[in-house]
């Protein structure tokens, strides 16, 4: 099989403009995923950010995706929805989509859900996070313990306005109670999309173990079974399903 | 219980324009609904076309909605996105609505899907559509038999770009071969949402008893049950959730 | 409509043996749910234990009843297997079911489920379980504020070993940071599923006004939709779907 | 990765005592399948027979599998319950299980099902099964067209009695006009799950490159991932959850 072609995408302002995230994250949230990721050679990789021109999403580098992965937090309306439109259609061809953290509120995930995609949160530095495994044969939680704790996390908590997913991997309790579904899955058109929750750019989350390996299993999990041919819709004659199949 | 407030919602511009659908609605499809739902007392009626003022959909009509049913066909882009989202807004608040046929293609379907809602087609006067229950206990067959014949149907067939349902509660198969899945269900927010696909407007289609009664049952399945309050997202102090609730 | 036929069903040993359960629920917990059922005139109440004959099973109660309610926790293995078959088929049929905490481990859930049903417990005096709502507009949390909160009771965390819901309605965290989905549906042919998970014989949690509106509301969504006629299998001529429809 | 350890089990009785099966099979069903994985490096095959001791299945076979293929038909009874016990252990533990056709009545796959597995059935000289995929983007579908046509298949129609399945990959029409959800899955535990209908004996329906493509393909996708370590439940302490994870 050839290499899955990954497009980290992260709206990298905080990394720049806050010092306290630039210590975390020096080269941005990013190019951190990057470097665990090149460290197999299944991916090829490729970043992108707000402020490059298109984003870093021209027409060349979304139809040249299989997996896009996508962080941003405060400068989602700055996303152009030609754009958004591009990474769309790419999504129901086929392309993978991993949506972190405060990405829930992201222009091409509410797109998809057709939601809200709007919760409870709260950031406190004595928030602990527990994440829990709820599909334990899911190739998503390859690796994973039935749990994993992240002593310091922003808090979101349900209900979280998305549409049933087809499965649920994780769910999180917080230390002030509240729990969240932090790990789902749906399908739109031929492409897979995976939320995952953890990732507040104020604590060094994507440094985590556990968080790097789920990330990686998504991008998997997430590499796209291609169609033999694009999705085909429209207007049929009667007889037309006796052609051969090209199979 | 109070009547479930329905308003039916059609384009109304073919038994305007063309006098063979006029033949079979004289009065439009929207009313051809309303006049089997006003049978009981358990519905109050409103009706709105696309050439009234706001679509007869201002404010006040869709606020004081329990369910929406939408047929549309030709005239999809004329509908303003600003009603779009008001309608949007309400069945993530509760709002039931129920889409038929071609309204696969409105955009208030395709907002909320997230998807294409592309599929196959073919208008064949020799097209037998014959529609099968795969949900047996689900309120929506309440009445209808395992399976039921329309004559004389448009064809639609998969795949159809929709996310997997909550539940299929009906599939079709056509004189052709093709198959497709006619009924189905989804939650977006508070809201339920219910495809049925028979309908298309030079067939006598909404005259038949079983599509009728199946269109009555999800008019009373899609009533909201509301929240007690409204949905309710945002900042949360730690310590919030031992105020009393008042359920 | 007719009135709901509901059968509450309990294992009602612990209430006769242990004094402590005896104080919280001194005439069994299957009478403190049928006096709260009783105030509504949308039901006809029976209850049935362990000890009764046919466990208070018989063919004659099955058969005549709409939704079963099951609490049972020491004593699954003395449920007789031919009663389990009986309630099985009836549900199959289009009987609701409604498995009360640790009913979990019960012959009839594990038959429906085809899994372990098991999960992770502790007993602890200071566990505090806070129950959050995942789906605002399901019937079932009709009344009930986005999350409530008991006191004590004892703890359930996950994996839960069950079958993929179609519906998550409610997950608990606990004081100890578990967490568990302990609101959920299932369909099994025609009869629908609820498992509510709050309810240890040793805490008050069946006087709680949100656990008991909770299974009020679960009782009248698990009243069925029954078929025209009884689902009808087997060997089919070509033409046999010509015949006229009975709807 | 290691190969994935695919166990073929099948009734094996037709083929030896009916010469119109041994003509199309000479080798059994069985050995069909084997034929076409072994193509592939991926697979280290084995086979077991319902006549074999243990039905091919004894302890060290079974847990020595990733994958177990089921064919079976006349003969479900025949399989002792003591193996259908073994089997679904393993199927909990992580085993995936591809269930072929008239195995729909097998007491493993009502074992996990939970449901009765009846349908509507008739054997017809000319019924034309027609096959179409309705999850484009599904690893199962890979390298299969939008459909394919079986020239000549057993006719098995809705309602088939089964949970609601996480995913419908495949829908099927025959001549007679019903309609069939050929290709579904469930999750069950660990365990991966597939049911795929087409395969009567009377016909050279696994000699077909789709079938068998999607057969190969199965087989892939329902490769286990592994937890980390055994499921585990039961008891624990407050507190255990600081445990260090050992991911």
């Amino acid at each position: 099989m050839p290499p899955t072609r990954v497009t980290l995408w992260n709206e990298n302002r905080h990394e720049r403009h806050k010092p306290e995230v630039a210590a975390i994250y020096p080269r941005g949230i990013h190019n951190t995923l990057a470097d665990h990721l090149s460290k197999s050679a299944d991916f090829t990789l490729r970043t992108g950010t707000l402020d490059d021109p298109e984003h870093g999403l021209d027409a060349a580098v979304v139809d040249r995706s299989d997996v896009l992965v996508w962080w941003g937090h405060a400068h989602h309306a700055d996303v152009a929805d030609a754009i958004v439109d591009r990474v769309h259609r790419r999504v129901l061809d086929g392309m993978g989509l991993l949506v972190l953290h405060s990405a829930h509120f992201s222009k091409i995930f509410k797109r998809l859900m057709g939601t809200s995609c709007d919760l409870k949160w709260r950031e406190d530095k004595d928030e602990r996070e527990i994440c829990w495994v709820t599909r334990p044969g899911h190739p998503i939680r390859q690796g994973i313990d039935d749990h994993f704790i992240l002593p310091h996390e922003e808090m979101y908590g349900e209900y979280f306005d998305v549409p049933e997913p087809e499965c649920t991997f994780l769910i999180s309790s917080f230390s002030g109670g509240e729990v969240f579904r932090s790990g789902m899955t749906w399908t739109r058109g031929a492409g897979r999309i995976v939320y995952f929750r953890p990732g507040h750019e104020s604590f060094p989350t994507y440094h985590d173990k556990n968080v790097l390996r789920i990330i990686e299993n998504a991008v998997r999990w997430l590499t796209p079974t291609r169609p033999p041919k694009p999705l085909d819709f429209g207007k049929r004659l009667r007889g037309w399903i006796d052609h051969p199949n090209p199979a």
